[in-house]
């Protein structure tokens, strides 16, 4: 493929490692771990690689020359910038550990290992990535690696190519299945190590010991110009609302980190939504509220952020489309009516309270809940339009405050939703160090003979030269929970935190936000320019170290 | 407003002036000039303003002081990146020719000037608003200046703040205001000159003598780098259409560029469209033909560009709306019938042609057709969400393909649709240097003491040193059009010219990048780093200049 100016540019960009990692390395090893909750359960289904100690790497005055390895790479689940420097980090570093080693691509994600789909990634295919966004240097795909059959198949190839360490890029599933797959070769005497690096935008795998997932930067750094852009138009025209979703089902990370880097009037927190046990009309009223109080002050303008999974965390909607699950997989019948009859049918078997929230949807949405379903049947909720479901349901509640003499102003809504647009940038420095380091680290665990772990960078809001270089078994983050009806050994998915910094920061400005019209507009990643515009990391990493 | 750590960086820029812009300067007439078209009428419509000569400027060895003018300036229309800085070139330019010259902001578009509501802009204001994207220093507005009590009331409070020059800062109708504006005042003797700056991120005010209206090159970069991103997630995931919508309602040069940057698998242009005559069934064939070519290749991804004004092009579609307005119109208790009743009442009163069209689209869309209108009862296209109707079509004739043997794949599409992103997008390098000339170059002809002129810089391919400086009549670029039912003088607007070297360029490579995925990630916009990032001019702009 042709390559842009910048692309060529980018290209010579040198991540800089930890100094930890810049020589030899040594390795300290700490106390024995234990897994954040259900310590005894978790022990028992991981006899191999539980209670396993943190490690940390530290620069050794001593050259040791380790022995080649085959090292396989898998990337797992959606794209986020940085994952081909994980690879280039990774491929580095297992040549500096011996110049014979080599590594290989397994391709479009964990089906490659099943399938002994694979690429070799040379030095010259490697060179063709540095710095680049995008997972198309090996593809990625979705494949939940996770039966005993599919290890065994994977194991085949493994064992064809003489791969000894499988190092698994992925989110807080993938990393789960990546422990359950080192427990695995570990009891069989398979003799591979498995590795997980933590990866997505959503920011929802991050915990005590792993500071950041990678691509959460660089995505919200491309949302944030996007936002800052609208806004800026938004606060020049002075004539529209604009409605912003941002991808991000389960956690709303992205929509808080947005909010501290623009200032918008409105940001919803579903967090907060589900904690306060809203009601989508009290998310409407609260925007409406807002609408109401700046138009009185003649500004029938703003800017609303909505994070993508907001309806499944307000528990009315949850508790409703529970029971359109039951009612619609039970009745397949109903599929059938015309939309009047299918609309008065779910009326009428819904239980009182789920009919009332049924009644106040507008109707195309409410349609939407009975027509579009998964191919387990399941109502669709990722389709529904949450940024325009809320924009109709606000100008319909503004219509009723204009009869009772609350509001006098003029709102017209534009809606935006952003996903795709962030999730293949090019990595800003930070991620472009990170992802690196996180990639040589894991040739660095490698060389340590160890298995189970996640490579670790800690110390992140300082220069990447002091980050802080090591392993963590993964066990130490699981707990027990329920998932398709069985109690299983996970990683927590993590949360916004109502009382942790970032949020709290956000809960003090919004009210002056809301009427004062504080928007800031970041611009665009910058690559070249001073450090105070190019190596800022995301304010919720910056508020989370102030906690620490 | 807090600045973000770009935007204060950004402030120190010091847009480049062109050498003849770069001391003073003195003027050199060139022959007298006619208009592109209608001479006779427009000649007779502006007897004091037709067939003045362009002007050049050069540097002037000699120091010249000028006397101190009083300016006032405008922003009309749509916001387009690089506003602020024609301001900014406005006020060092005035500043230049004498300290004690002053500058007033109308607020909120030509309705500021007609309303009386204004602002003096100092260089404290000035200041803080360098190398900004946005028009918020002053508002913009869609008043159209076109009546004479307007250019009369406007006068009023010129008169009061001793203004002796207007700069109009806007699109193609609003430098035709500019012109019936500066004719008029120069009739009666008003005392006040009036010149014009061409904007529009559209891309449709440009001729033989003005190379680029502003903005564009800023916006359309912004939305190459949303579509590289996309196209670069396109490529990782393998699995999905991204049908991506592009702002621009009567033109398609931003699709154009953008399609020039990036190298989409499909780029509709609309002028081609019109020009070859085809139907939305041919639009949408030749949209399903290529996916099931990729298909077959094993291919189910690829991305579309579509222009927002499509529709409108079609000529099918355009005589379909026209008899709906009609209609419609005519039968007002229409709407008040259920929507099958509706359909039925319309295809049996459209003509055989127009009905056998409105049966073609989806039904929602022809629903959109019959039900929402504008405050003049016509159907609202803009409304139209062509990016979903298209991938409905074409998902639906490829089932069609599928029956018939003749496809065999999977189609799974994704919508984008930029506009809002782009719009307020602090300027490029190019755009910060061309708005600062072209406002420092009108208070140069506001020296020369012209009127009717809109400030011009030509030569654009080379760096902004070697920039061409001069006015051009506006009447120059007239000719007589149709507009509500009325022939007006109006700046023609320039629409793609399928013989240019920009869409020639495209045809030539269409089909290659069609199937042989060709994809370009441009990336953000830089400010900062080495020439060939930083100071690219558009594609559009640069096979134009081969063209000359």
């Amino acid at each position: 493929m042709k390559k842009s100016a910048l692309q060529i540019a980018r290209a010579a960009y040198q991540p800089k490692l930890p100094v930890d990692l810049s020589g030899f390395v040594k390795v300290v090893e700490g106390e024995p771990t234990q897994s954040v909750a259900d310590q005894e359960e978790i022990k028992a289904l991981f006899p191999n690689t539980y209670g396993l100690p943190e490690l940390r790497f530290e620069k050794n005055p001593v050259q040791t020359v380790g022995k080649p390895v085959n090292v396989g790479v898998i990337l797992s689940g959606g794209q986020a910038p940085g994952g081909h420097n994980v690879i280039c980090g990774l491929f580095d570093g297992i040549k500096k550990i011996n110049k014979s080693s080599r590594l290989y691509g397994f391709l479009m994600g964990p089906g490659g290992l099943v399938d002994h789909k694979y690429v070799e990634l040379t030095a010259e295919v490697i060179d063709e990535y540095r710095n680049t966004g995008g997972f198309d240097i090996i593809g990625s795909g979705r494949t939940k690696l996770e039966k005993q059959e599919q290890f065994d198949k994977g194991l085949e190839i493994l064992k064809k190519l003489d791969i000894t360490a499988l190092v698994i890029i992925g989110g807080d599933d993938s990393n789960t299945n990546a422990a359950v797959l080192a427990e695995y070769y570990k009891q069989i005497g398979a003799g591979v190590q498995v590795i997980g690096c933590p990866k997505t935008i959503d920011g929802d795998l991050k915990n005590e010991v792993i500071e950041a997932s990678f691509g959460f930067d660089t995505a919200t750094k491309v949302y944030s110009e996007l936002i800052g852009n609208i806004q800026r138009d938004c606060f020049s025209a002075k004539k529209y609302w604009h409605f912003i979703k941002l991808m991000g089902r389960s956690a709303s990370h992205i929509a808080l980190e947005c909010a501290l880097q623009t200032q918008p009037n409105i940001c919803i927190i579903s967090e907060e939504v589900e904690a306060e046990n809203q009601t989508l009309q009290d998310v409407v009223n609260y925007i409406a509220d807002i609408v109401a109080r700046r138009a009185a002050n003649g500004e029938n303008f703003g800017t609303v952020l909505i994070p993508e999974g907001l309806i499944e965390f307000i528990p009315a909607m949850k508790n409703l489309i529970g029971q359109l699950n039951d009612l619609l997989a039970k009745n397949p019948e109903v599929a059938t009516l015309s939309p009047a009859e299918q609309r008065e049918w779910v009326l009428s078997h819904l239980t009182e309270k789920n009919a009332s929230v049924y009644a106040s949807l507008p109707e195309g949405v409410a349609r939407q809940l009975t027509l579009d379903r998964d191919p387990h049947g399941n109502v669709q909720v990722s389709l529904i339009e949450t940024e325009k479901l809320l924009s109709e349901m606000v100008a319909r509640r503004l219509e009723e405050m204009r009869k009772e003499g609350k509001y006098n102003g003029k709102f017209s809504a534009l809606h935006h939703f952003f996903g795709y647009e962030g999730r293949c940038a090019a990595p800003s420095n930070f991620d472009a160090d990170y992802c690196y380091a996180l990639g040589y680290n894991a040739a660095m665990l490698i060389n340590a003979g160890v298995t189970g772990y996640m490579s670790s960078l800690r110390n992140l809001t300082a220069p990447s030269v002091q980050w802080l270089a090591g392993g963590i078994p993964i066990t130490m983050m699981f707990n027990m929970e329920r998932r398709h009806g069985e109690m299983k050994p996970v990683i927590q998915k993590a949360l916004v935190k109502l009382d942790g910094k970032p949020f709290q920061r956000f809960a003090a400005k919004r009210a002056d936000w809301a009427m004062s019209t504080s928007y800031v507009f970041p611009g665009p990643i910058q690559y070249f320019g001073p450090a105070e515009v190019c190596d800022q990391p995301t304010r919720t990493l910056y508020y989370e170290q102030l906690d620490k």
